[in-house]
């Protein structure tokens, strides 16, 4: 099960900009090729190209080209790495929280034996 | 309750590195002084200065200057941020699936009648 997964500091990165996000919602909702993604915006082809490498680049898409046409899908595996990342700071605050909560309890349980 | 939220872009470029990714999982354990979070990092203080500095623009980072030292609380604004763009791309995929799982049902129960 060799898997390839982008630094985070290239799926971070990529959402840093606001045509990249449109693009993966877009995406989020079903495949589309390069033209249809581009129509929304007000940029010249090369330059949108740009932001669809840098998203092939950092795991979140992945583009087929099928003659002259070049179709993106949105890789979850990105997704998975920045739900990871987060999860992962989500548990050292609930461990905090737990921390200060058992603390508080045991003050409490001194304060009533004294 | 009128809140200032960092725009998109900035919360997410603060992600794109992994020092400043390590001070918000060592502030996700308790608020600590400047010095305390640079310790760990072979880096020149004015270096690691510019980090902490775009922690706070960005919105993760609140710090507070007593006499001569400044201490660093994580701000969980930014943190709701990225859960809740999670949360719509989330929404935009599990709306495909039903999608597909309403058209996949559809087409069994034609085949069933023809």
């Amino acid at each position: 099960m060799a898997q390839y997964f982008a630094p985070l500091d290239d799926v971070f990165q990529a959402l840093a900009d606001p045509t990249r996000r449109a693009v993966l919602s877009r995406l989020g909702t079903g495949p589309a090729t390069v033209s249809e993604l581009a129509r929304p915006f007000d940029m010249a082809l090369p330059s949108f190209m740009k932001h669809i490498r840098l998203l092939e680049k950092s795991g979140w898409v992945r583009t087929r080209k099928v003659g002259r046409v070049r179709t993106c899908t949105i890789d979850e595996t990105s997704f998975a790495a920045v739900d990871g990342w987060l999860a992962a700071q989500r548990d050292l605050w609930e461990g905090r929280a737990d921390r200060l909560e058992n603390f508080v309890t045991a003050t409490q349980t001194q304060e009533k034996r004294s």
